[in-house]
């Protein structure tokens, strides 16, 4: 498993993040030193994934501090810039998770010096690197029980190691699979518009060495009426309370067609992006993104000029098409209401 | 509506094909002489369309023929020529329709002159292109019917007048609606992998005047959920005795979906596309394409090298899904079986 990429270090004092827009065909790395830099990584999905953007904030954090002038603006300077950051992309919560965990931390050390706080905040933005992998070890090895020798999965987008920092919540099932020798192999649903599922999923899983076919979205409801399709398991922008959740746009979609054709459909989350502040999926703010990603997404047009175009970068799967949630503490099934609300009430 | 674009003219002794492979960016003729040519055009997609390929193939049937050196070898070329033409493209039946009735034809007037002959060929295959435009324009008429002032419509490929020889099957009853001063609106899906809902439909509706708006096929579930659909209508690529039918990949899916959201869901076709030998969408042999339509479909990689691709061209939509049928002799509703079958004992 040498072959992972690693989507986000910290390296010589400042934040080495994977550029993801440039995948598959250029493997190369940025070097960022400010916050406004880390804004645009994650604005322009050179990070990406709910949990890569939430650790990749934590930094952007203390970027965004380390040079603060003094005392009396640090918590305003902190508090500015948490807002900031949060404001980069709306659906994922792991933005805010991750800013208010910093501000948290700050405050529960308020009265030490300015150099403990920021020598705190690195610290706890390198351990939440160290802490998401064992997360998505912990996703991998419940996911792992759902999974037989010649499973075969479906997933959308890309929910895996390049998702996180390194091992992935919806591929985690897979990877736990391959470390332990059981076969299991995996349609890739492409993704439109931008083709995280491409260019993002299809490399990694071929990198590892699992068996991955790729379609076209379109795809997904022929391929399981056609072949044999297990299960599906795709990742999670944001859950909230009663177990709705946003994810890629598409996952609704292939939610309604898993239940068509009796595939069991599984959501992979950390805790870190499950909102119990919202209780319905329709109060989550869905991010729309530029139309030229579907009228100039591959660099030359491909649609008349002027034309008319929806361009939702998620959707809202409602939780009656969810057959469970697999988390770090286990795999969650209905009621959700009660059952999620439950993994936190055991922290 | 002088902006119809036609993809299929007689001019010069030539057929004249709208090589749609470049739309939108180029409008561009092909200038055929040989039935080769024509075997490639289809192949290619530069004609493409159900409608429009079975009246390209006649004009084929003519060119293969029009320099035939003698009478013994005119109709046994003309057999051989058929079977060309038929194997351009496996699973629109309009290709065999087309060239079949060119050689009931020539079986009719066998004993008349080879140059003779030959006129009627020629003079079949013109009309079959005003017959077409009749056939859509009563579609048109017929699907108009179930369009209100503010009917929102969602469709899917290209089933419009560039699948045709100029007004449409799926797209007939906007124009017709158009026409009338009947405000329509359109959802059109881009159709991955070559795109001829975003390249084509977006295309050909824009330049009618008709306001469309682009997504990605991924979010035609979204779209229902969020916003207003009154109906989809869809074209065929071949409807079979029970009611299945085969159409552009993600057809099926979005039937699932209509059922889901309660959205009528309809198949425009004419006569010509049924064919009542087959007794299943089962039976319907499905078209595989090119796995770099997929992974390079931009011009540029958009997979990893070596990636294991599906990539059927079609899917079937089983009739259980499927509100109705748009033919030229009216909407034919359930009982498929029986119904689809009393349209041709009334010709």
């Amino acid at each position: 498993m040498s072959k992972f990429l690693k989507p986000i270090q910290w390296k010589n004092d400042s934040l080495v993040l994977l550029d993801q827009t440039l995948l598959p065909v250029k493997i190369r790395y940025l070097r960022l030193t400010r916050v406004s830099q880390v804004w645009e990584a994650i604005k322009k999905l050179s990070v990406r994934g709910a949990p890569a953007i939430g650790v990749a904030a934590a930094f952007g954090m203390y970027l965004a501090l380390r040079n603060s002038k003094g005392e009396k603006s640090f918590f305003s300077e902190a508090q500015k810039s948490a807002a900031f950051l949060n404001s980069a992309r709306p659906t994922a919560v792991n933005l805010r998770w991750a800013t208010d965990r910093v501000l948290r931390l700050m405050e529960d050390h308020r009265d030490e010096k300015l150099p403990e706080i920021l020598r705190r905040i690195l610290s706890e933005a390198r351990h939440m690197v160290h802490e998401d992998e064992e997360i998505c070890r912990s996703i991998g090895r419940h996911g792992l029980k759902l999974l037989r020798n010649g499973s075969t999965l479906m997933t959308h987008c890309n929910a895996g190691g390049l998702a996180t920092t390194g091992y992935g919540t919806a591929l985690a099932p897979v990877y736990a699979a391959k470390e332990k020798g059981v076969h299991v192999e995996v349609f890739a649903g492409e993704t439109r518009p931008l083709l995280q599922g491409a260019r993002l999923t299809a490399l990694e899983l071929q990198r590892a060495g699992v068996p991955v076919t790729l379609i076209c979205d379109n795809m997904a409801a022929a391929v399981m009426a056609l072949k044999k399709v297990d299960l599906i398991i795709v990742g999670a922008d944001r859950v909230v309370a009663n177990g709705d959740f946003a994810n890629k746009i598409g996952t609704y979609s292939l939610a309604i067609l898993a239940r068509e054709h009796g595939v069991p459909f599984y959501c992979a989350t950390p805790l870190s992006t499950i909102d119990l502040k919202l209780t319905s999926g329709t109060k989550i703010p869905i991010e729309e993104r530029s139309h030229e990603e579907i009228t100039r997404g591959f660099g030359r047009p491909t649609a008349p000029k002027g034309i008319g175009v929806f361009n939702p970068a998620f959707d809202v799967t409602p939780h009656r098409y969810i057959t469970g949630f697999i988390t770090e503490k286990g795999i969650v099934k209905p009621p959700f209401k009660k059952n999620l609300k439950a993994l936190f009430k055991t922290c």
